[in-house]
């Protein structure tokens, strides 16, 4: 164990991570390196919980959150991701404090960055928002380090925003290298990354976005596949078909989850809104048009219905390779006949592989903790070679 | 102290705690060792804390806590717990995020225990629910421990559930066995749980039932009295017979606050509602039933008003062995003329015994914190033990 | 850097801070040599953080914090002071438990208290409450303490009253003595402390009445300018009087911006609300008069719109010392044209001087750390030459 993460701080040593004083914000920004950096320290992370060791890195330290939206998976995962070096956490609550747009953000930036190390930010709701929000908050640190207000610039790490999922994709992808052994086995192997039917409307469109764009990277064959009218925004689609040209991989567009859940590797079958819909919606909750808003849910409800055949069924996945391609899922999933009644996946697909989306979501408190390790540090393999020499447990011994 | 500190931690080495990976939901489920080995943990714990010395035996872990109802003093019991231990507290906000029932408590219980060592839930306002729910977490827990989900399987800890209200009940007992000197002190000594008038309804059963199940175990005589309606339920009340008849002690019903408090040496005067009440409440909270469940509680003020001689006084405490009875309370209490018209108990007994019942509450956060041990260490009384010999110290010295 | 800290820490050593045990609640309750400990610990701990030396003082324990109004500056800055020095922070929410008035905040104090050093409270929003309410809860510790139900008395630390904002004032007073080069360069310097107009109603007074009582301490010459009506309470100004007497500095009431702004080396221009709107106000919500509430609200922004001239503006700090006295606020400030349409300030002066305001905040979390360091140990001193001479570090090495 202690031989094999070892090897694996050597192997990290050699890359060029390029993450520090950065932050974590879009994967398609970073090189393949920089991925390839943050699954290793994930896994170092991860193997060094497993077996006992410390990997406190800060002795003292915060990590600041700020959901915009629902979370128990990523809000835990940042929690416990900020534990495992160190830094306590607390969550900014918007609705006792005062972040807002403009002005504001720029000085709240500010005042919640004085001893901190990394802010988790959650704000997936608006397309066309998210994204904006967050480099917004990165200028502001980023001011505020140049002109001496900061004795450090805290890492802005992106929990999920309009255009990227980043700590779930790299998470999936830790999921993926576990699964079939390596990173160069992924080469070749075909995922279908699918819209499915779900009663519910609003769902963000950053998990597929993020899935594509950072699986194209390394020799997938990505399929994506989705009703007309479902297309995902422009920026995450020009990445996918940009690095599956460069890795030798491939990147499509299907018209049935049949075409191409079709001799897959990997399914991930999930529900988002139409970009449109989204769009409007962020417009007339910003104009206050209640009964417009109601509207839209109706129309978009109905539009949902229309392709119920969009399910993730025994039957489809017979279609998939050896008729047993791994199902992934970002979880909660809408389960037919469990908690809805037509939903995502039926209800035998998803429990035959329910432990393997809890085993899929496990990896992501040691990604977000790849993350600020590798923001915060110039060199995190020497970090986590120390951690491994000073032998601190994580635990008291007993016998 | 140390020599009183390390012969307490030699008398814990030869108990059979048998907590180790388990959770603790209900006392009675728990041999008397398990009792005593708690009770001493607990003390131990508390005598390094008052003499300065760390007892930080994790280095990073989480402890989630579930509040299913307001609380002011096991929540922070539960923070001062964990953080005695070195574990940082998180509470998981279900308004945030999506623990519901049957599919989503399994999920979400993966979800949350990752990098965790402990889970505290509070759901004791449904009776019939708040225990069925742990064990609902606690079997997802075995399953995602069983299955190589988790690193390690959190313990539930209950903070109070519809049966039983352990880290009380065993806070009470410390409470008892510091004011009589030993365990062994208080067989043949009278203990009377008492119900007790309230002008609020829909008390939980735990505390009473938590009491009569515990005390009984160690020889003591304990008396339970309540009005006609508002019996126990059945499973705490036959513990307390089966507990009664092994060690020698008694347990029986009285019918008056009176006959109860008669030559007691300890009084715990409390309110609770009828089971029949609780029961109904549950059900029409389900339905929805709105103007049914004010009707309830009309119904419930009007039963507890017929019942107002249910008050602990000077007069009733004079009935006690020389007048002089502990009287305990797990706070807040109902006292009269101070916090309600016609309460539990008398101002002038309960600001005698004030502060008593702050250094019973005072007991909490280390039998919190003893649970933790003894459910995430295979040898506690070595953990213990260590953290004597390294002599950190709790704050830095000085001067 | 480690010279000039050992010859700070010496220089603190030779201080009388009194304040070991204490509470911090009002700056005017102190002696001199208190404020300056409070200042020293303030730039050593900050030192200690630039340059990477951990000040983690405690293993375990909890800083407990309770806002009665909202907060995103101070809250913070309680964490992150709580943190530098190695406590757990939690809030206690009043929502989801129980503290209240007279017999409760008694028994509450005591529950919250078992394992806490510091207890941070924000209760600013009543003239004539928040103050007695700290010193409620100060009085239920002591006598907690006193009667052994606490292991340790934690202190109470004063996150803004009624009266008083101590950590604002003397983080203004680290901002002042970093700008003008020592404590001593201060003597002399004229400081106008003005009210400004703003479109909101019922801003404490807490801020410039802990400016006026802190800053006439050290031979400043404090000037007090509001328009009639807007009187701060006796107390602060009398403390002022006094402070001005002794200092060598002065203390004089303008009725005019301009008049305060002329020859000032320092400005802080900044809103309040007429004590007499606040005494009304606290009357009104408590007898819960919601129509002559709104009447109250409307009546006062009315009496604000009649002094809009009080804006803080370019032409108004050309009456300044060479133009450039240095602009303080606490923010969040009401800039014309940004945040609203006429405020204190106007765009180019805030914008000018914004990041000076961050700088001033800055100093808040070192602050609340120096108050606890110094009401928890007998000789700080001590305790922060040891941070220096056991070398560990906030964060770890990294190449």
């Amino acid at each position: 164990m202690m031989t094999d993460l070892c090897s694996k701080i050597d192997k990290l040593a050699g890359l060029e991570a390029g993450l520090h004083d950065k932050d974590f914000l879009l994967s398609w920004q970073y090189g393949d390196e920089t991925i390839e950096a943050v699954l290793l320290m994930a896994e170092v992370l991860e193997g060094m919980a497993r077996s006992g060791t410390s990997t406190r890195v800060f002795d003292t330290g915060l990590g600041i959150s700020i959901f915009r939206d629902k979370s128990t998976r990523t809000r835990y995962a940042f929690r416990a991701g900020c534990n495992l070096l160190g830094l306590m956490t607390e969550e900014l609550d918007e609705s006792t404090s005062q972040v807002a747009h403009g002005e504001t953000v720029r000085e709240t930036a500010a005042m919640i960055s004085y001893l901190t190390e990394a802010i988790g930010i959650r704000d997936d709701m608006f397309l066309g928002e998210g994204h904006k929000y967050m480099v917004q908050v990165s200028d502001a640190l980023c001011e505020a380090s140049v002109k001496g207000v900061l004795i450090q610039r805290p890492a802005v790490i992106n929990l999920q925003c309009d255009l990227d999922h980043p700590t779930q994709a790299i998470a999936d992808l830790r999921h993926l290298v576990k699964t079939f052994g390596s990173l160069e086995a992924l080469r070749g192997k075909k995922l279908a990354m699918t819209w499915a039917h779900s009663p519910s409307y609003g769902k963000p469109l950053s998990v597929p976005q993020g899935i594509v764009a950072l699986m194209t990277r390394f020799g997938m064959d990505v399929v994506l596949a989705h009703p007309d009218g479902y297309q995902l925004v422009e920026e995450p689609m020009e990445a996918a078909r940009r690095f599956a040209a460069r890795s030798g991989g491939s990147f499509s567009v299907a018209s049935s989850m049949g075409e191409a859940f079709r001799d897959a590797d990997v399914v991930y079958p999930k529900s988002w809104a139409p970009a449109s819909v989204l769009r409007e919606r962020t417009r007339l909750l910003r104009a206050g048009e209640a009964t417009k808003l109601a509207a839209l849910e109706r129309e978009a409800l109905a539009s949902n219905a229309r392709f119920k055949e969009w399910e993730c069924t025994e039957r489809t996945m017979e279609l998939t390779k050896g008729g047993s391609a791994l199902y992934m899922h970002c979880l909660p999933a809408d389960v037919s006949g469990v908690n809805c009644e037509a939903g995502e996946v039926s209800a035998s697909v998803f429990e035959r592989y329910r432990l393997e989306t809890y085993r899929e979501a496990g990896h992501k408190p040691f990604v977000i903790a790849a993350m600020i390790l590798g923001t915060r540090f110039h060199d995190p393999s020497s970090v986590l070679r120390a951690c491994l020499e000073r032998k601190a447990v994580r635990r008291a011994n007993s016998g």
